[in-house]
């Protein structure tokens, strides 16, 4: 299996999936460098005029609501339906739901009228898009009743999608099987984007292995692990964070299958 | 009082204040990222639908408008007026006013119809609001007639306001005191975007301490003590960055107590 | 010449041309960062109610349409006649042109309604704006049956202006002669943005150098120098970056002029 996550990696690599994002302005720019670090190709458009014609031509689309306007969702949204009349995946982080209610409804339209193959948010995000009780902090997950085994477990079945809660320990579900990622560092919750950067490196898998639950809990521990790598070097978040996007560019397979730590298990 | 400024860093740190930030493309992620590095929570919301929500949770507003459009301040009233409402401070910075009659109407009309606890700009774009005449190039000050100490006490009593003025020297007044903070380094102004951090400092700190007037020049002299502590392991403006951001994760209480460098004096 | 070179650079930190941008989402703070670095004073504006009065003000004005919107373009367009009334030089960077027809369209329009003096991209986006067929994956490059030195030479005709194509060799040409610039590290293609910014140093060097193919060349020079620098002390793309920033602003007419690699030749 560890294998297999080393093997999804050099396929990026090889393969250079053009990943088409329609993301926000605090992470556009992170996302952009963390795609060309793991070897993909990043395309940000968002403008409805353009957004069906740029899609058509990508190996996934990651839909990152962060900055979420009217427009931009309902360029999402095409974007989305054209993603699935081309085949190719669907990653939608709704960042924020739950912090409000535009946000928490625009996520759940995306999810409504497109199908959307990975859902990745935190346990609060998740939570809130399930109609459970959450405290939101702004786009920080606060006390959550209930376990992210079963959020995820939840949200998967409701969804019909692959969902994901990262977190300390990072939850990834298709409703069958549930595979816990340990890799990560703390240093990861001082620097803004980081669980947007996870998004769109799930798009990134996505765009070349098609069981997506492998795919995101490879995308996930590869982030884990190039944190992992990057925080002994670091001094503080700023060091953390160009250490983390060089050891996106440096981290082979094979040290990211002798890395990874995760289990799977059926439901 | 030097005492007074550690001790405000360290409650940013224990009661981590949710600071939403209606900011502009170009320092969205420097802001939100500062705001991390101190120990603050950043939200960065703008749309109309969703603005007022999104505020009602946070502990301070900060109004940024150094990429304004029609759209863009009609959400920063919105906000501002719900932030007056809940009873949270809220930061206005008129980036480029003076430039254009639009950055400086636009700031002026924010003035007008809510409530600002603090202004802070650089000596132009204050200048600028109070119709004083000023050169601005682009978003840089240039030469202004009038003294700092003035333009902050005029403008203090003009807009009811603290006003903070930020150069070599930084200008605090409340229109009853003037302090002077004396903290900084010359590579500040060779990075884009550490006034809006200064800004985006502010809201962290008044968001914890409801004396502006302290709260804001302990903002100031942090983001100096920083970039103090940055400057001598800094090859250029880059590295420069990466340190000072490092810093603002790294400095204590006890630290910046004991550098801060700053007089109050009434007026 | 190269002595040119360096005496170019000079003049940019002795006489800080202030640029206009209109940019994209993903790289405006690098944009606004390499212009400090460098010398000059960036600011960003793109409201329809303003970008007339700022352009008025500047010695140059970048348009990037790397995330336009219809919006965009149409401050675009007012700006860029403006530019043309006051007579400022005028950087077009066509982003993604030829992947979406709706980039393609908007470039054409700009060069259309306004006089550009230096149109500034990758081989793909140059050819698909003269009608070639070429294959480009998002905003990246792929084949393209023309050589670079006859698509700077037909582009340059066909628009009245310098054209640029960069990559492994850049090529600037005005239609009489053309230079090939020889300088660069494949590191760049690494770093999202590094296009935008070669497109905001042509800025910054034609903002003081009426010569625009000399400044344009220049211009591309000096990133390559940079990049040249700053590869041997980079452990990957992200600490790269922050070496190229570092480079900018430490690299002196001297060293620029010494380390310059290029050829003149006429058509």
């Amino acid at each position: 299996m560890e294998k297999t996550f080393g093997e999804i990696l050099e396929r990026v690599r090889s393969k250079r999936p053009l990943v088409h994002h329609i993301t926000n302005i605090v992470v556009a720019n992170d996302n952009a460098n963390c795609m060309l670090a793991v070897g993909a190709l990043p395309v940000m458009a968002y403008a409805r005029e353009e957004v069906e014609e740029m899609v058509a031509q990508a190996q996934a689309l990651v839909i990152n609501l962060g900055t979420l306007t009217g427009e931009v969702v309902e360029s999402a949204i095409l974007a989305a339906r054209k993603a699935n009349e081309v085949g190719i995946p669907v990653i939608l982080d709704p960042v924020g739901a739950g912090a409000t209610s535009f946000r928490t409804q625009s996520a759940l339209q995306v999810l409504e009228t497109a199908k959307v193959s990975v859902l990745r948010g935190n346990r609060a995000e998740i939570a809130s898009l399930l109609g459970m009780r959450a405290l939101v902090r702004g786009v920080e997950s606060g006390e959550v009743e209930e376990s992210p085994c079963a959020i995820v477990e939840k949200a998967s079945l409701r969804f019909g999608t692959v969902v994901a809660i990262t977190g300390e320990v990072d939850w990834v579900s298709d409703g069958k099987r549930v595979i816990r990622v340990f890799n990560g560092h703390p240093l990861l919750t001082k620097v803004t984007g980081t669980g947007c950067m996870a998004t769109s490196l799930c798009g990134a898998f996505c765009g070349v292995e098609k069981d997506f639950l492998m795919a995101t809990a490879a995308a996930l521990s590869f982030l884990g692990v190039c944190a992992e790598k990057a925080a002994p070097f670091s001094l503080g978040p700023a060091s953390f964070r160009n250490h983390l996007f060089d050891m996106m560019y440096k981290v082979d397979g094979d040290t990211f299958a002798r890395m990874a730590r995760f289990e799977v298990e059926s439901l």
